[in-house]
C-alpha cells in the first residue's frame, strides 16, 4: 500500500516519478487564467486565518458542505470562523474521491507543512498551526505567489476596468512576478441581461466613445483593447452557454442593438444573432492583435432562484449544460478560418472531449504548434478522472506534446498546488504508457514533453517575453 | 490469476476485502425500488423450476438470447421449460463481459450452492440441482427474501391500486420484512396515451372523486397519496422520457385537460405543459408529506412495433435516449427550490453522469445529507463499468459518503445479489483509492462510509423506522 | 517495464498472450470496409518510396502534422518526398498517446522489419531501408495484401461505378484474394448537394433508366444493385450526418424530387423527408437481397472553408458531430422492423456507445447471431481507449461473442496491422477479465470467441462462402 499523499502521490511507476521529480516539479508556473483580485496582490494582502483564505469565497467548498448536510450559517452565514472551519474539517474528512480532499491536503502540506489528515478531531490542531503560520511575514499574497514559483499570472478583467492595480504591480520593482490583465467582455455580449443598457453607458464612459450603435460599441471595445494591450494583456476569455453561430447582416445587428437600447425585449434568435456578431468582431480584433481567444462553454449558471436571491452569483449553484452543438462551433470557426486567432476551447461537459479534440484538428496551421487548443479539464472536471480523460482524448485525437497545460481558474492564493496535481497526473499517464511498452523509454524526449506541457508551451504560445 | 468468482470476487486489494467481508456483507438490504409483485409475497409463492424464476419475465435475459440468435420460441414461446433453460445456458456461457454472467452465477452460488459454471454441458446438472432446491421448504418468495437479509422492500404501484396485498403482508405477524408501496403515477401524467381518459375514470372511482377538471385530478391524487401514506408509502417514482419544464398558467392546463377529455388531439407543446403542471403538483405534495421523489429518465420504450404487437411492453425492446436537456431539469428544480422534496435523479444514459452530479449540487440543503441524490447506475448501467463510473463521478463532483446506494429495480426474487455486486464494486473502488495513497487508510472512517452507503444512508434518508 | 512494442505489445496477462499468439494472430483478415482503389490492386501498383505510401493520401497523418505546427508545403505541398518524410518523422516522434504512433511502428515492424523508433534522427536510416524494401518484388499492392493474410476485401463504390477493376481482379486466376465492391449510394441521397442533378443524369446513363421521378431513381438503383450483386457485392454503406426519420407519403417525395430537379431550393424538412424515403427504399432492397446495411453517422465534414477551397474533401478537416438523435434512429429501424436487413450501426461520437448498444438489442432476431451490430470503433475512435470502450460497452449491454469485429476504413495498403492492433486489444481485454476472476479460464471457449470475433463472425454474417 502506498502511503497517503507522500512525495510520490499519484506517481505509480518509476518513469512517472523521475519525470515528475526531475522535470515537472522544477518548472515555474504560468497561471494564464485565474480570478484572483489584482488589488490583493498590489496591497500584498494578509489573511487572518485559514477560514478566510479557504472558505471566504470558495464555492467549491461551499457546495461540498451543503451536500454533506451542513447548515448555511456555517457556510456563508454568521457562524464564527472557527465554527465554519470545524464544519469544513468534518465535511472534508469523509469526502473520499473528491478533488477537494487532495487540493486541501496538498495546500496543508506545501504551505503549512502539515502532513496529517484534516478531520473533526484534528481541526483544532490545524487551526492553531495555520493561524500561527499565516501570521508569519512570508504568508502574504505576494509571499505565497513567490513561494509557489509562479512567474506569470493573468487575471480576469472587464473592459471597463481601470487596471489601476495592474499598474501598481507593474511599477513595483520589488515584485518580479508578471501580473497581466485578461480581457473578459461578457457583459458587452450579454444583451439579454437586465443591466446591459447600463453597462453600455459605463463602457461609453470608460472608452470615451458615446455608444449609440453597435458600430460605436465596437469602436469603444477596440479602444479598450488597446488600453488592455498596453498593460500587457494578450489573452481574452468568453464565458458562453454554448458557442453559437447565427450570422446576419450588419444592419440587422444594428436593429437588434437599437431595439435593446430602446428598451424592447429581444427574441431568442435576435439574441444569438447579436452574440454571433459580437464574437465575430472580437475574433477579428484578437487575430489582428495576436491575442489568444479562450472560449469557455457548457455551463448553466444560477440555477437555484431562492439561493440566488440570498447570495447572488458565483456562490455554488452552477452546473454543466448538455446543449453544446458542434455544428455551430464549427460554423463559427469556419467563418473566421482565414483570420483565426489562437484559440483555446473548453467545454465544462466532459462528454465534449471527443468533439473538441476533432474540431481543433480542423483549424490548425503553422507556424503555431497547436494553434487551436483543447483547454485543460476545467472547474467540475479538475480532478483525476477529468484530467486523465482530457489528456488521453487529446493524445488519441491530436498532439498532446503541444498542449499549453494547466490553469487554476481560482479565486484563492493557495490554489497553485493544482498545477502540481495536474503535473503528477500528466507524469503518471506518460509513465504508465512507457512502462507498458506503448512509447519508448526515451527519457530526453519524455522530459522535454513534460517540461513543455508544464511551462514552455504556454510561454511560447501566449508569447510571454 | 484470481479464481473465478470466489469469495474475493471483484475485490482486488486487501483493504477492499476487509471492507467488504467485515462491513458491507454484514449489512441488511433496503430494496427501495423494485417491481416484485406484492401478491407473490403475500401468498408466499413457490417456483416449479429455474426457468420459471429466471426466464418467466426477465427481459434482460430475453434480450441477450435474441442477440445470440436464439429463436423466439425458446425465449417467450411454447418451448418447454427445460428447452428454454438449455438455450439460456448456451447463451450465457459465451456472454463474456455481460453483467448477467455475474448475476446468474452469484444467484447459483448464493441460493443453490452451485459453484461451477453454467453452459450447455452443465445445464442438465444445474437443472436437476435447482429443481431439487426449489422444492425445499425455504425456497419460497418469503424464504428467499429472508435468506437475503432484506429488511425493507418498496414495490411500485399505481395510484389506483388497492394495496390489498401490502395490507395482508403488514397484518401477517409471521413475516417481519417491511413491504411498502411506492407511488408511481405515470398513467395520470401520460395524457398523450390512448388509455388516458379511461384511466382518469378509474382514478375517479378509486379516489371517490369525479375527475372533470385537472383540479379534480389533483384532489383525487392527493386522496390516494393519503391512502398510500397510511400503508407506509414514502417514496414516489416517475418514469419520464426526459425531465421537461414548460410552465403555463392554471387555466391553460385546465384547457389542455378538457381538450384531451373531450377527445381532441394535443400538440407536443400542450403535452409537455400538462406534464410540467402535473410534476409541479406532485413535487409540492411530496414536499408536504416528506416523501422522496424519484425521477427516472433517458429511456425510449417499445421501439420494435412488430414485437410490441406480439408481446406488449416490458419485453426487452427499450433503449437509452439522448434527449435529456439539462436546462429543463434545472428549470423544474429551480421552480420548486423553495419547497423541494427529497429527490433522486437517475438518467438511463451514462453520459448524463456529470450533468446530474453538478445539478444535484445546486439544490442541496440541510438538514439532509444529500437531499438531492444521483441515483445508482440503473438498468442498462447496472454493471461494473456503469457502477464504477457513477460512483467515481459522484465522488468527484459531490459527496459519495452520503449516497443512498443500490436498488434492484427487479421483478425477480433472486435478484438481491445485485446488492452484493454493488457493494463489492464499492469496496473495490474505495480500497483501490486507499491503497494508491489517495485517501488515508483510516479503517474506522472507511467502514462507516461503506456501512452507510450499503444501508444506513437509505434508512435515514427515507426515514424507515 | 515492458519493452517498447515487442511481441507482447498490449498483452498484459498470460491469458491475453496465449489468446493472441495461439489464436487471434493465426486468423486471416476480412477487411469488409475500406477505401482502397481496386485499380491499384488490378494493376498491382508499386510505390516509389515510403512518403508515397504513407503520406500520399492519409489525412490522419496530415492532421497530426498540422497540429504539430508543420507548414502545409511539407504536408500536401511541393516539398520533396524526402523533406515531407523528415517532417513526418519529427512530428511522429513526439506524438505520444496517438494511435498513429502505434500504427506506424507496427507497419515498420511487419512490412519493413524495422524495430527501432522513427524520429528526426532515424529518418534517414528508415528512408533508405524502406526505399530498398519497396523496390523488392513482393512489395506491390497484391504482395502486401497476400503477406497480410487477407482473404477478403470490400471496397467502397458508387452505384454508377463500372466495377471494371473488380472484374479484372476476379478474372485473374493468379490472385486468389476476393475483392468485392460495396454499395455506397450517398450521392443519390444527398439531394441538397450542388451536383445532385448532374449525378442523377449520370445514374440514368449508368442504369439505362431515364430518371425523371424518384420512382425512376429507385428503379435505376435497383438495377445497379443487381449489377453490383453480380460482382459479389453484399454490403452497403451509408455516410450520414445522423440517422434521420421524417416519413411522408410517396407523392410528397415525388414533389420534393421534382422541385429539386427543377432547380428549386429545398427546405431542411424536405431534405430529411427525401432522405428518409431514400433510406427506407434502400433498406427494403437490402433485406430482399440479403445484403448488410452499414449506417455510419456522427460526422461533420469539410469544416474549414479556406482549406476546402485549396484541397477539397477528405483532406483532414472533418470532425465528430453531437447531433445524433436516438429517437429518429429507433423510428427508422422500427418502421422497417418487419423487413429489417442485417444492419451495422456506427457513430463517430463515442458518447453514443450506450445508445447504440441498447438500440441494437431492440431489433435482434434469429437465425442471425447479432443481426443488428454495433460497428467497431471507427476513424477518430480507432485507438486503444476507443476500442476498449466500444467492446466493454458492447459486452455489458449485449453479446460481444457475436461481434463481427474490425475493419480498416483505410486508403492504404499498409493498414492491415490495424486488425492486429484490434486483436491485441481484444485479447488483452478478455485476458484481463479472466485473470481477475470475472470469467472462467476456459481456454476452449475463450479461443473460440477470439477466433470468431477476429474472423469467423464476419465470414458467417456477411455470408462469404
Amino acid at each position: 500500500m502506498k502511503q497517503f499523499m507522500d512525495k510520490d502521490f499519484l506517481l505509480s511507476t518509476e518513469t512517472a516519478r523521475v519525470l515528475f521529480h526531475e522535470h515537472a516539479a522544477k518548472m515555474p508556473i504560468i497561471d494564464y487564467h485565474c480570478h484572483i483580485n489584482p488589488r490583493e496582490i498590489a496591497e500584498n494582502k494578509r489573511f487572518r486565518n485559514i477560514t478566510e483564505i479557504w472558505l471566504g469565497g470558495d464555492h467549491y467548498k461551499w457546495r461540498l458542505m451543503r451536500s454533506a448536510g451542513v447548515e448555511e450559517r456555517y457556510i456563508t452565514g454568521d457562524a464564527s470562523d472557527r465554527e465554519k472551519f470545524q464544519k469544513w474539517a468534518e465535511t472534508l474528512s469523509r469526502a473520499i474521491g473528491n478533488p477537494l480532499y487532495h487540493w486541501s491536503h496538498l495546500e496543508l502540506q506545501r504551505y503549512f507543512g502539515y502532513y496529517g489528515t484534516l478531520s473533526g478531531e484534528t481541526a483544532q490542531e490545524v487551526w492553531e498551526l495555520t493561524c500561527a503560520k499565516l501570521a508569519e511575514e512570508e504568508m502574504s499574497a505576494r509571499g505565497i505567489i513567490k513561494a509557489s514559483n509562479v512567474d506569470t499570472v493573468c487575471t480576469t478583467d472587464d473592459p471597463i476596468d481601470t487596471l489601476e492595480w495592474h499598474k501598481v504591480i507593474a511599477d513595483d520593482e520589488t515584485f518580479d512576478v508578471k501580473v497581466y490583465p485578461a480581457w473578459r467582455p461578457d457583459r458587452a455580449m450579454n444583451i439579454e441581461k437586465p443591466d446591459f443598457v447600463e453597462y453600455i453607458s459605463m463602457l461609453s464612459a470608460a472608452a470615451g466613445v458615446e455608444c449609440r450603435t453597435f458600430a460605436d460599441v465596437k469602436k469603444a471595445l477596440a479602444l479598450r483593447m488597446d488600453y488592455f494591450g498596453a498593460q500587457g494583456c494578450c489573452i481574452s476569455d468568453h464565458g458562453l452557454e454554448y458557442m453559437m453561430y447565427a450570422p446576419c447582416g450588419d444592419s440587422e445587428v444594428e436593429e437588434i442593438f437599437a431595439a435593446r437600447m430602446g428598451g424592447n425585449r429581444l427574441s431568442a434568435e435576435q439574441i444569438v444573432r447579436y452574440k454571433t456578431a459580437f464574437m465575430l468582431f472580437c475574433a477579428k480584433e484578437y487575430y489582428q492583435r495576436g491575442w489568444t481567444m479562450q472560449l469557455h462553454y457548457g455551463c448553466l449558471r444560477d440555477n437555484n432562484p431562492s439561493m440566488y436571491a440570498k447570495l447572488g452569483p458565483d456562490t455554488g449553484f452552477d452546473c454543466i449544460s448538455n446543449h453544446t452543438p458542434a455544428a455551430q462551433l464549427t460554423g463559427f470557426l469556419g467563418a473566421i478560418s482565414e483570420n483565426l486567432p489562437k484559440t483555446i476551447i473548453y467545454s465544462l461537459n466532459p462528454i465534449d472531449n471527443a468533439v473538441i479534440g476533432t474540431v481543433i484538428g480542423c483549424f490548425q496551421s503553422a507556424p503555431y504548434v497547436g494553434k487551436v487548443q483543447q483547454g485543460s479539464a476545467w472547474w467540475f472536471n479538475d480532478h483525476i478522472t477529468g484530467m486523465r480523460d482530457q489528456m488521453t482524448s487529446l493524445a488519441s485525437l491530436g498532439y498532446l506534446a503541444g498542449f499549453v497545460g494547466m490553469l487554476t481558474d481560482s479565486r484563492s492564493f493557495l490554489s497553485y498546488p493544482r498545477h502540481e496535481y495536474f503535473r503528477r497526473i500528466l507524469c503518471d499517464l506518460l509513465g504508465d504508457w512507457v512502462e507498458k511498452g506503448m512509447y519508448p523509454a526515451d527519457m530526453d524526449t519524455l522530459a522535454s514533453i513534460v517540461r513543455d506541457i508544464s511551462y514552455n508551451n504556454a510561454k511560447n504560445y501566449f508569447g510571454f517575453n
